[in-house]
């Protein structure tokens, strides 16, 4: 029975930059090969990064994926890494490009893996099952494969696919099984959700079991616009045996032995009837580095908790938003609130504090403890801090013109939106905004004051899971001054206000939200599960005219089944109202 | 032969008003039986309006959408409508819609067709080509039908179709003409873009050739957030005749008499090899009212000059927005230059002088002319004018941060931007933005500041267009102030400011625009097309890197192949930059 070393490479890369991403692969795969790999995966479109959505229109970067390959191969040879077999991800075509007004594919794009060794590409694959439902849009990208690629390499049958592959039952995987593969390597850039990882797992297990054969799944690790991808790259047994998994959020090797039947031993027919892939063996006579004989253990990585899940997720979303948009550091109001006190402590722990400028900005309507728990928290955290009081230039506004009532309101909070984006200009700063999504869904925010912004981290984070982030990260340093935890919500633009008077109990807000937005839940289902029907009218109707603000937010890291944004597209303008039909 | 007596509906649905919308067919379907009609044609989706988007996944909305129909059919034979066939879009399903984040259509709601008659739904369709491109993501909503259906009624063989099933070769079609059909019906929510209707014609043609049978095509007509529908219904025969063609961009009732040949005369088999699609024979034995005796002939609607069409288009879209999201008034700024003297025109145009509110906003760096150019186009539309010079705000900002250069010029436009939304605030109205495709395009314009407002008409105008708009506008009659069209531009932010000292001459920037947002070119196929390289690649730049501000600008009347916003996605964080291949 054959031995491959596999290297699960849980890699970084940036949407667009062919030759980093290229200089990517050739980096980890040398160290793959220090630490006697012979076989290395890379995550599903290495080389273009992970999506790349209407760049797929433009000839010139179809192309440039296209060339890119044939030239890595030739590197990774004089790398030395010859007899390492690489399998990354790769943009393909079959013609010219077709435009994204083309009324057919044409041509269509491929999702393609291909096989590196020797200096050459072995062998290709494109993706069969595309996904066109929540954040992807493969339906309008790539046109699917309809062949699955068995190669024969280093006495072993392996099959080579991507991604949604493994989350449809048929297709690739018992194609794999007909025709009697030893090993399925399933390359993937697969966005974190909430508990994700606990859906992953059985669903390999499942595959691995409808192919009779040990998976190989290897997962992006990075935050690329709002999505977050999580690594937790997994080998499994056909038998369902966890045999290694790679940590989530981190960049990681998962280097490990994996035994494999020999070719020829379990060989099906080349196509069932009813079975709608074809199965294109390729034999691959080009040696393969040998395995030291010290066997390789990827081990398990620890699970860890929810709050612990999503902090990571929100950080290294934040983290690779600044970084991969050529930003250094960020500038945010603090106001002393819980929302601005943990978007500064995610921000710090994505960036440190030095490149963290924290901006109180209180008002007339502000009170003492607000200066006092936002000062305690820049000095705890040890991030730049500043006061610009905001009254003159309101008193300014308030001098040359009639407002009251809510415009007084809604202009404090665009003073500040001005003087955040006047310290973006003058110091190169990012702009991070903090409403969360419980605020966002209802509309309890204003337009171009508290949502000015180029990043919201909490844009997916109800209310709720705030308060419980807070508190988690808490135990781990005590960060966040107690205060802000503790103490009512108020936005402080009037005297005495209090969240509470324009929203309800957030516990019920969110679970309330909870079914309407994550759940496509109508309002007799929500009234049906126990809600107080007259308040899940009163919530509904605050979600349905908030849509418009919602749109013009800023992206932010999504972590749960439907953030706002990407994958919850509603029309504007709709007249439709739940519980008036 | 029978002869029948079509209505085509160009009306104007609102997304979501399931109630507002079956009013609305029982009100025209009564007006065409007054004009002898015996067959009524409404649009794509009618009672749902199009596109609905993720409301799709809400399984309150379907079922809406399901009620509605039965007692629609109902509700006409009550109006004494009973002997008149209706045929209306509707939105279905096979069993409980599936939530977004399913991986699997499941029960996949259905983009249908209905043919009420006698108080009865006699017959329905289920789209087939489902339009995955461009604006459209019906492969996310929808699974395709696989049936034509075929209505022997009155005498005829009529089958149903829907909108994208007339734009691909094929299926429904090429189904009708083996069935031997005498008419083909076409629901349409078919998205304006200049001078479709140039292609419109031609492929009903094509069409109704496969077909062997006369096509009544009708458009919905309508503003529906960034789409305009712009209605030019079509009766075409087989041998490509056209017997009746309606207006764009205003509702309307094409009646017109169609001899159809009588039913069975050219039945084919029922299913051809090699043909994927069924048929589905409905006989409907009710009585059809019986036709006038003096023919009636639908016209055709004069063609219009490209300006006007554009024009149009805007108007329509602009009061679309505003009254379909319950606004009545709309505010902007004045600056006396061009492209705020378009928007306050068209602006008037679609909601009359008094709903419009045009806000002269000068600085210390604001010219003479701009004043006067401002009030003089207030004074010659009618339109409500105020000033608020912003020196005092600025002034209030400048006394209390340290700010220079492009943080001072952005300050201006940002103070602007909080006194339109303070105004929205207070008095109700919606702010209108202002910059053009161009500007957006390159990023030349100020996030929060000029950007600021809910709707902008210019969205996906080139800077060019917006000046053949205006002279064309004002032949019509002079509303638009001659030294706002002949000056040259300026953002009067610094003194003696011009756009040209940023941004190449607007001939040169449209042009390779034209090629690289609406024509995916790359680079080296603009300066193959004669573009001068260094400026390509200025401009390229330039477009690759306002990225973000686009993705924060307000929604805006779509009218060329590629607007920014729903037909063009592409990742912010995004390093491919041409050239660097």
């Amino acid at each position: 029975m054959p031995t491959l070393r596999l290297a699960l490479a849980q890699v970084n890369p940036i949407v667009g930059d062919i030759g980093g991403n290229t200089a990517l692969v050739r980096r980890v795969a040398g160290e793959a090969a220090a630490q006697g790999a012979n076989l290395v995966l890379f995550p599903e479109l290495t080389l273009t990064g992970y999506p790349v959505e209407d760049l797929v229109f433009r000839s010139s970067f179809v192309r440039a994926s296209q060339a890119a390959l044939p030239r890595l191969a030739a590197e990774l040879a004089q790398d030395g890494l010859g007899d390492v077999a690489v399998l990354c991800g790769y943009l393909d075509a079959d013609g010219p490009a077709p435009t994204s007004a083309d009324h057919r594919p044409g041509h269509g794009p491929r999702n393609a893996a291909a096989l590196l060794l020797g200096g050459r590409v072995v062998a290709t694959y494109f993706k069969h099952h595309l996904p066109n439902y929540g954040v992807f849009d493969e339906d309008r990208y790539f046109e699917p494969g309809s062949s699955l690629t068995v190669v024969r390499l280093g006495g072993a049958d392996i099959a080579l696919t991507i991604c949604e592959d493994l989350w449809q039952a048929g297709g690739p995987f018992a194609a794999a099984g007909r025709a009697g593969v030893g090993l399925v390597l399933n390359i993937n850039a697969s966005p974190y959700e909430l508990n994700k990882d606990n859906v992953r797992l059985p669903l390999v297990r499942r595959r691995a079991a409808e192919a009779g054969a040990t998976v190989a799944y290897v997962n992006t690790v990075g935050g690329q616009d709002e999505l977050v991808f999580d690594g937790d790259s997994l080998i499994v047994t056909a038998d369902g045996e966890l045999l290694a998994r790679g940590p989530q959020f981190a960049e990681h090797l998962l280097v490990h032995d994996v035994d494999v039947p020999a070719a020829g031993t379990a060989d099906g027919p080349a196509q069932a009837p009813g079975d709608d892939m074809t199965i294109e063996r390729v034999t691959v006579d080009l040696p393969l580095r040998p395995v030291p004989p010290l066997r390789a253990r990827g081990g398990l990585a620890d699970r860890i908790a929810d709050e612990e899940e999503v902090w990571a997720a929100l950080v290294l979303g934040l983290r690779d938003y600044v970084r991969k948009n050529g930003f250094r550091s960020v500038v945010l109001g603090l106001s002393g609130g819980i929302d601005s006190a943990v978007v500064a402590t995610i921000a710090v722990d994505a960036l440190g504090p030095d490149d963290v400028v924290g901006v109180s900005m209180p008002s007339g309507h502000s009170s003492g403890h607000s200066r006092d728990d936002a000062a305690d928290l820049a000095k705890r955290q040890g991030l730049d801090y500043r006061s610009e009081p905001i009254q003159p230039m309101v008193d300014a506004f308030l001098a040359n013109m009639s407002l009251s009532g809510l415009s007084v309101e809604n202009l404090q909070a665009r003073v500040r939106g001005v003087i955040l984006m006047a310290l973006s200009n003058q110091e190169g700063h990012l702009v991070l905004t903090t409403g969360n999504k419980s605020e966002l869904a209802v509309g309890y925010s204003t337009l171009y004051g508290d949502s000015v912004g180029g990043f919201n981290p909490l844009k997916d984070v109800p209310k709720t899971l705030v308060y419980r982030l807070a508190r988690w990260r808490n135990t781990v340093t005590p960060v966040i001054p107690e205060n802000s935890i503790v103490k009512p919500p108020s936005a402080e633009l009037r005297p005495g206000q209090l969240d509470t008077d324009s929203l309800p109990d957030y516990d019920q807000l969110d679970a309330i939200l909870l079914g309407y937005v994550d759940g496509d839940q109508g309002r007799d289902d929500l009234v049906a599960a126990g809600h107080d029907a007259a308040l899940v009218d009163r919530v509904l109707r605050m979600v349905d005219i908030a849509e418009y603000k919602r749109r013009q937010s800023a992206p932010g890291t999504k972590i749960s089944i439907k953030a706002f944004g990407r994958d919850r597209r509603l029309p504007i303008t709709n007249r439709f109202r739940e519980g008036a039909v």
